[in-house]
């Protein structure tokens, strides 16, 4: 038998959420984050994301009523990815007093955007050769309990696979394919 | 930096096929096959399918005009699942008298079929607890070169990752995410 990686979860109900201030989008809507994109990579090259999700429920952080993102974010140039993802997530969703051991586990899938355009490929396309984003999304081994504190103008959702799997329509086509993605885990799921 | 693992791809141009005797599908249609599934649960439990790929062409078999499948079929009860993928895969695939060393790798994707009907899903739905058939996709690591001798009712297509994506129409929900799932790799092309 090929074993495949064994993932805890925890029930919702071990975890504490709080709020903390605001963190602003930068861009207001899609053209401005297109166009502010296109300004950072002439200033720094490729643009490198990296995300976080543990399962069944995935963490997504909310904005306004309907779009939603996984928790992670821009690196810095030259930065390390895991610890760009641990400095993220803590922005993200820590207190500032109370800083969560992330533990950044398996790459789960790469998205590649070959042009300052919203469309983005699970692979280079062919003839590719200066694509302008890669994100990451890293599988985030949570403790038996934590406490998050989310930022006031972002609501925290736990989203179950069976939520995201075929809704695109919703979730995008990054967001919704976590569960194809998540599949060759074993998740244990801990009653506490 | 978390590193990706790493696949050795080759030209296609490295690999010689041929043809063999038919392989006669056992069912005329999906109404048939789910019946023939139903008869065989009842026989032995839940079935295990396996399944092969690579990288940046999925080889996949066509059956008549339109439908598409993974090499590989249905374990034997008890045995091992490597095993039997290889024996699915020689049985397809290999000739005769030249059975090739399959270096079955990572194990990519695991869809689950709660009922008998066509949908299945990337995991286990809630409240299901006799799945009917659990599917599992491997990649299979190539040599530089190999023989493929595939029977005469089918045809082998090396179809690249960019065909797949997003075409869940002409490649149904399990084929056309392999791009998702293969995101991971960092595909080494290697010209020969």
């Amino acid at each position: 038998m090929v074993t495949s990686p064994v993932v805890n979860t925890y029930p919702l109900s071990s975890y504490t959420f709080g709020t903390k201030e605001p963190k602003m989008e930068k861009d207001t809507s899609v053209a401005d984050r297109l166009a502010r994109m296109k300004v950072n990579y002439m200033k720094e090259g490729m643009r490198t994301s990296v995300q976080e999700h543990n399962h069944p429920h995935i963490l997504l952080l909310q904005i306004g009523n309907t779009f939603c993102k996984l928790p992670g974010g821009r690196l810095k140039p030259g930065e390390n990815e895991v610890e760009g993802l641990k400095r993220k997530l803590s922005s993200k969703l820590a207190a500032n007093s109370l800083q969560p051991n992330w533990q950044i586990g398996e790459c789960v899938a790469v998205w590649w955007r070959p042009n300052f355009e919203t469309i983005m490929y699970p692979y280079c396309p062919p003839h590719i050769t200066k694509p302008k984003e890669c994100k990451k999304l890293f599988l985030v081994h949570l403790s038996e309990r934590e406490y998050f504190a989310v930022p006031k103008n972002l609501k925290l959702l736990a989203v179950p696979l069976f939520e995201l799997y075929d809704n695109v329509q919703r979730y995008g086509p990054v967001i919704s394919t976590i569960p194809q993605q998540l599949s060759r885990f074993q998740f244990n799921m801990v009653s506490t």
